[in-house]
């Protein structure tokens, strides 16, 4: 019988860090670009349309000696029963024997990896000396891409949060977000004196403001990062600087969209994965309009990670990461835990 | 955190006896046919082609208040690497709030379904007064095969089995049938002593016999099931007389093929789902072949269970029942298991 291992959803949060994530999903787009991982076709399906689906997202990385896959329900009754909305799971199998190796509950590795994906496209396509930063969107995911972008881009100094729905929400977000960040993201580099200095400096150095008025702070930022369920673009165009980069990780569904479609044609678009961002990501909605077209597509991200095709050509460019979310991020996020797991004796070990 | 159960393969085993599992895939076709249940999309990937590919199957049964997928994989080299060429898992969400379940090994649970699946179609399709078996396959699947015929059947008299690539394997398989089928299915009756004695009898009763000319078999049997990898027709049209019954659950993908195309036309014919048959099943060759239509099946078993749908018209009839095997048969399976494991407390409880 062979072992396998499932890791609770604390220890998952134990076992995170951003910076190895961050390296993790770098490694998962660079793998992909080299052809040693790829996306197996996406599985979706509404039990009832607008109250609760579900979908599985799998692929292999064989450069990782691993395949596997997601499974994320959503459920919009569970709150009234007292259960998350969403809740899911990543499974991780070795690629080398088809053996199931472990798995775990699938929110934690989500956030992380959506996270450092917001974080990447800024890395790599944001200019150097950024320093306004907007988020659009408060909900769980703003301060994994906030500290995403932290740790990436050395010279942040306002951090703007807009929800589109609810301004007093931005401002209750915005008055616990250095303790937030302090408290999630720093414990793990204690060992690392350095690091931890220089992170705990670049928190307390932001000013954070919560916007009540979206063009105003969009005209101020050099970073935009979308993540919200929205269905109506939230940026327009007009408003939009000329050198912005906009990392957009809302968008995950059909007729999903954050950004305005007319920004698309001038801008330089990337993508984690180009066939999910034509059918689901950002990208969607501008090709179904027609304001662009699939081949204006620049390059997937992990071309540029590798420095085969150029991030932003000038300080004038608008870039966009269209980050769909791959499972890709998820297998790799899960395979380093299963081995930090296993190499201090955490989880329950089950046989199959 | 949620409680998520793994069940070991031996408890599987020790859960599982065929009369139920029988019932169990009988309910899965017939929430199909009353579209209660529902297969999503097959994923498949081979990751050396004849080496080593996996898929994952998956679907809901809303009426049994489950969803789910089994994941197989078949790694060709893994023998000597002291590991099943074939494994996998069948994991059990709930489909009233999307929650993980429970998981187990796949395995058993495969072997039990597909054993059942093939003694489904000749309660429902063969002739009642049916007394000679033919099996074309002595492998893994070969007692569950049969034992499931047995248990449904009440006249057989003879069990023929045939190994197309090495007759000393069939004769081998043939000389520990019956104490095979006792210990393998017998105990969990031990406290009903009416089916028990029945099913002694039924097993005792039988004379079984390797056969080395297939056409005489052929000719003789009544009821014939194939459970072979096979890619070239092993039975011919020539050979299969009025009244016989088939089952065919070994073609499970593209180009697989146990019985000849030139039956299709004359028979009735039915599959567990059209769909998976016509891509993936017995009835795929012959609909590439030109010898049959999708159109031509006549149904998909869960009508006959139903009685929507006539089986069989006359004694004269030769009838088909395609199994290809389906994601429903493990989930409602697994489900039973999970709950029994409940029940007993059996299992590692783990949290996600």
């Amino acid at each position: 019988m062979l072992p396998f291992r499932v890791v609770d959803q604390e220890h998952v949060e134990q076992l995170l860090d951003m910076k190895h994530v961050i390296q993790l999903v770098e490694r998962s787009y660079t793998l992909k670009e080299q052809n040693e991982a790829a996306l197996f076709p996406l599985v979706f399906h509404e039990f009832s349309p607008g109250v609760a689906d579900m979908d599985i997202k799998s692929g292999h990385l064989t450069g990782a000696d691993i395949f596997g896959l997601k499974l994320v329900s959503w459920f919009g009754g569970n709150p009234a029963k007292g259960l998350p909305p969403l809740v899911g799971f990543v499974l991780v199998l070795d690629s080398r024997t088809g053996v199931p190796v472990g798995m775990m509950g699938g929110e934690a590795v989500t956030l992380m990896r959506t996270g450092a994906a917001g974080g990447i496209g800024a890395k790599y396509l944001a200019r150097r000396d950024s320093e306004n930063l907007l988020l659009v969107g408060s909900g769980h995911l703003a301060p994994f891409l906030i500290m995403s972008t932290l740790m990436v881009m050395e010279h942040i100094k306002k951090v703007t949060v807009y929800n589109a729905r609810s301004h007093e929400k931005a401002v209750s977000f915005c008055s616990s977000l250095k303790d937030k960040l302090k408290e999630k993201f720093l414990a793990p580099y204690e060992a690392d004196a350095e690091l931890y200095r220089t992170l705990l400096r670049r928190i307390d150095i932001i000013e954070v403001a919560a916007a009540d008025d979206i063009q105003r702070a969009t005209e101020e930022a050099d970073i935009i990062l979308t993540a919200t369920p929205s269905r109506q673009p939230l940026i327009k165009k007009e408003w939009v600087k000329p050198g912005t980069h906009l990392s957009c990780v809302g968008a995950d569904m059909e007729g999903k969209q954050e950004i305005d479609e007319n920004l698309f044609p001038a801008a330089r678009v990337f993508v984690d994965d180009i066939t999910q961002a034509v059918h689901v990501g950002e990208t969607e909605v501008p090709i179904k309009k027609g304001t662009f077209a699939k081949e204006d597509i620049v390059a997937e991200i992990g071309s540029v990670i590798l420095g085969k095709t150029p991030g932003r050509l000038s300080d004038d460019d608008i870039t966009i990461y269209d980050s769909t979310g791959i499972a890709l991020q998820d297998l790799i996020t899960a395979d380093y835990i299963l081995k930090q797991a296993e190499a201090r004796g955490i989880g329950v070990v089950a046989r199959l």
